[in-house]
């Protein structure tokens, strides 16, 4: 089994170089960080990764989760990862210090997430799923509702969820049904069922706090009527004692992959006694939620970026050692076979993989930095990079997703019948990225929100800062040697983007809303292929600074292999944006027309 | 689960009204078959698919097949399929009469294998097996190689394979290693290692007869060196009992998918007692095989065809039934839910599936017919069947495969977390398909063959026949009320298509050979949404001449669904070829210039 599963020398140079992380460091939030304690905070990471989570990889797989008829069996593995995150401070690492936190960036965090999710995505998820839950009650909470339960879920002992789906109610949260009856003793009584709750129940957690969405007996209709509650699995008795909440497991799914982590059916209040704790102001559950999905779809970009690196190493070691064929001018067949990295194709094969998941890096690193500096910015400063970060979120969520299931596929076919074998490590890599373009929103709902939501809000002020960003990128590239040709492929797509985004907001001026949302995925599909050019291009700036001419033979491989994996970028990815471009100018509502019936046969 | 997996009227479309089968019954070889027994056999074919294979489907998934430390045990189904297969006369359907066989046209027996590939691959591919080893015993061997071994494999007891793949002999054949030792008594003893060979030994067939390629002693290095044996796990004695030939099963892999066959690794000779029977010259051994490599890649774009229907309808039925959302002008969440097929995103998608696997479905069929007419033809005009047959089997082996991946993969996105869910069908689909871009040759394999030997034979003249192919459909649809911006499309895409041929050829012109190769995978997609884009307008050719106005509603939305399939291929897919076209013209060696230490961190 391969070893390596993420460059450190690429994550740091994304980082430093191309993102410039510590200019984060001269802002007071982060003035307890500096260089050595990032690459500290680093080094831990790649430690526990390597040691204790990439063992794992295979064997949560092959053993995955099962019901047991009240919760649901993990791996064991499990409550030491939950427990070393919460000595660790990686639970509530970004928290502030007022809640207990460490004020870390995000941009670092997502740094080790990343190296966390490539060593073993599922095992990953749980301490995320934790911080994501008490994120929401230190912000959002009473005090007593901090102390009851964030400060306990912060430990690792207990599991944090978000539970939000229901069985009648997955894209469409606005038919959430789950319902919460105002009680005497402050507490609501909440009564319904959520499905595909990831870490929903187990059996490695002394208690389950469910961040859950339901509707006040009376509230309003749609997504405008939901509050948000803490439903605890247990809940602390007036004894002190935990006692059942009547928050009932009723089974997990099975899944293709991203099997070491479960889904959960839950059931609340099967004999009336589930007892549910408002969080901040009823009816504004999903403005909460909200709130956290930046952040939450930015961390389906980076799973699905870190899978893509760990096939991508597995894919490289193999072709390296596997003799196979010889030179196409190599007639004789007695002299021995080469290593396949040798032959063209698989090159191209290794190289389209970075491409994709080297470029998605930059582009989450990218979008952490702007989390960060909306933690430390006011004002119209403050405004541009949230929007930015509004208007990018849905390609960082789907760019990595849908282009980890092409680059894991290609990490199998570079080991042939081997990679489709479940002896070799590459196929369960296929199988785990499956689920990003689904969980946190599917890529129609992100395609939906890019162009009807972020492109159109406040009369394109995210789509013109984009832009600059872009040309500011294009205007630095013009002026490095070799990097010319790379600045004016970007600046002609940038370009089309920019026509065929007025195209459609033109079907839009004409009030043809779901013509001009008919095509959206197509649309995102074309923004996420210019973003990451964006970012390659910003790579290959960053490249063009660090070139000392001291440089090891290392750095000498390591910057020449960049240049290579941004120019197959240009010359291999690129240009797929003209077929896009092409049906999304020539909108004719095409699938507006078809009916159902047509399907018949 | 869904109970359609395929349609029939889609089949007999494609085979009657596009591709007109019916045409082959004039030739004597075929006279003993007309419309009604084509229908017939379709309907045994449709019985066989549904009552039996469909349903085992899952299972044979669930409990995939386990070495013994002997053998492997597979589902018991297999024997009830391999004795249906034999008393039915389906493995030895094709063979012709003085070979024990029914003649049957291929272009209808690929129709059932569609029909029981999209019911169970799996389950399909184990009587196709025994259909090639046996066709090549038939073709080449001598008649007591006929009569011990051939005769028995048609009646499905005994179960056939072809063993030609060594662990250090992937995609390189001239590497094969395992030898053949004359002896006095006539036979070889055989030594040496095999390995992913499908079906190369289980427990639900009396015998396993292995159609091997081994090396005889002294002969030439490389794949001229190559000798064909019949290599059976049991041989008859003397006294017409079977004894054990020293053939051992020594391990399976666990699969991604397609997990209800198992492939088998085997060690030939342990105790030097392992007899090969030589089939026809020596030396000749890979000559044979690739005599049957068209029909087996055929077959593998059919399986990936059949996979990818079976999928659609599965997320089609879906579609329909699943309350989700509600139209984009629709504001109150009072309202009840939509079938999620009303939303355009899902349309896409399901167009998508169609226009993928309809399209393939097409192209399959044609190339069966090819088959066939290359049976039935002699001098000139079987010679242009050939060199288009030759032409098209990397395009028909690798488009359904490749595509298949998407198509599958947009059925799980059509359901949501639910087409993760293993308690759903479909995300099993997608695992099994992921197979047939790596069988009978990868998809890079199969891009040398199509640029460097297919569009190179005899000076061009398969190149030549094709476009003359699809100027004919052009021409046809230039003159149909409807079609004409689709023969249009079409006629720019062939344009584009010979140029960048040609650019192609001007590189090997100059002898540099493995520039012209380098993206040899590109050009093969390029030409692979070409053919399909050419078997659409084939289709609504077709459509346009059954439309007599007296079509039922049923008859009138399949003909408007074809059309809007049709339009959706064009718009959607079609101009995906820009994208492609303009990296082969600017090809600059990236590829070749990527150096292996450059891929270092």
């Amino acid at each position: 089994m391969a070893e390596k599963f993420f460059s450190e020398k690429n994550l740091k140079f994304t980082l430093y170089d191309v993102h410039k992380v510590e200019d984060l460091l001269k802002h007071d939030r982060f003035g307890d960080y500096n260089r050595e304690s990032f690459d500290m905070i680093l080094d831990t990471a790649k430690n526990i990764g390597s040691g204790f989570m990439y063992p794992l990889y295979s064997e949560m797989d092959k053993n995955a989760p099962e019901y047991t008829g009240t919760t649901i069996k993990v791996n064991p593995a499990v409550r030491q990862y939950m427990n070393t995150s919460g000595e660790g401070g990686w639970i509530n690492a970004m928290f502030p210090a007022e809640h207990g936190g460490q004020q870390m960036p995000l941009s670092l965090f997502n740094a080790c997430m990343f190296i966390f999710a490539s060593a073993n995505y599922s095992l990953s998820v749980y301490p995320g799923l934790t911080t994501g839950a008490a994120s929401l009650i230190y912000n959002y909470g009473s005090e007593s509702l901090i102390k009851d339960y964030a400060e306990k879920m912060v430990t690792g002992k207990w599991q944090g969820t978000m539970a939000l789906t229901e069985p009648e109610a997955g894209s469409s949260l606005s038919d959430v049904k789950t319902s919460a009856e105002p009680m005497p003793g402050g507490y609501f009584h909440i009564k319904g069922q959520k499905t595909f709750i990831s870490a929903g129940d187990h059996d490695n957690a002394d208690n389950i706090i469910h961040l859950m969405l339901a509707r006040v007996k009376g509230a309003p209709a749609g997504v405008k009527g939901l509050s948000l509650f803490v439903v605890p699995k247990y809940r602390p008795a007036d004894s002190g004692e935990l006692e059942f909440n009547d928050v009932n497991c009723a089974g997990c799914y099975h899944k293709m992959g991203y099997r070491g982590a479960p889904i959960a059916q839950l059931s609340m209040g099967e004999v009336d006694d589930c007892r549910g704790y408002l969080v901040g102001e009823q009816n504004l559950g999903l403005t909460y939620m909200f709130r956290m999905m930046n952040e939450a779809r930015i961390n389906v970009g980076l799973g699905a970026t870190a899978i893509s690196s760990a096939a991508y190493y597995a894919s490289l070691e193999y072709t390296r050692e596997r003799l196979q064929g010889r030179k196409i001018d190599e007639k004789n067949p007695l002299n021995t076979q080469i290593p396949i990295i040798e032959h063209a194709d698989i090159k191209r094969m290794l190289l389209q993989q970075r491409a994709i998941f080297e470029g998605s890096l930059s582009l989450m690193v990218y979008a952490g930095k702007l989390v960060d500096l909306t933690t430390v910015t006011e004002g119209e400063e403050r405004e541009i990079y949230e929007l930015l970060l509004d208007f990018l979120t849905p390609i960082v969520k789907t760019y990595p997703s849908e282009m980890g299931i092409t680059s894991t596929s290609q990490a199998i076919q570079c080991l042939g019948g081997y990679g489709y074998s479940s002896e070799f490590p590459v196929e369960q890599y296929m199988r785990d990225v499956r689920i990003h373009p689904i969980h946190e929103g599917t890529t129609g709902i992100q395609g939906m929100d890019l162009l009807g939501r972020k492109v159109t809000m406040k009369k394109g002020a995210a789509v013109k800062i984009f832009l600059e960003e872009i040309q500011n990128a294009i205007d630095e590239a013009a002026g490095i040697s070799g990097m010319e040709s790379s600045a004016s492929d970007l600046a002609n797509a940038a370009a089309l983007w920019k026509d065929t985004t007025y195209s459609l907001l033109g079907i839009a001026a004409k009030g043809e809303i779901d013509l001009f949302l008919a095509d959206a995925t197509l649309y995102l599909e074309l923004s996420g292929i210019l973003c990451i050019a964006w970012q390659w291009l910003l790579q290959g700036i960053a490249l063009s600074k660090t070139d000392s001419g001291e440089n090891s033979d290392s750095d000498k491989n390591f910057s020449k292999g960049k240049m290579f994996t941004l120019n197959y970028f240009y010359q291999y990815e690129l240009p797929k944006i003209h077929g896009l471009a092409l049906r999304l100018k020539n909108s004719d509502g095409l699938t507006l027309k078809m009916k159902p019936e047509f399907f018949e046969d």
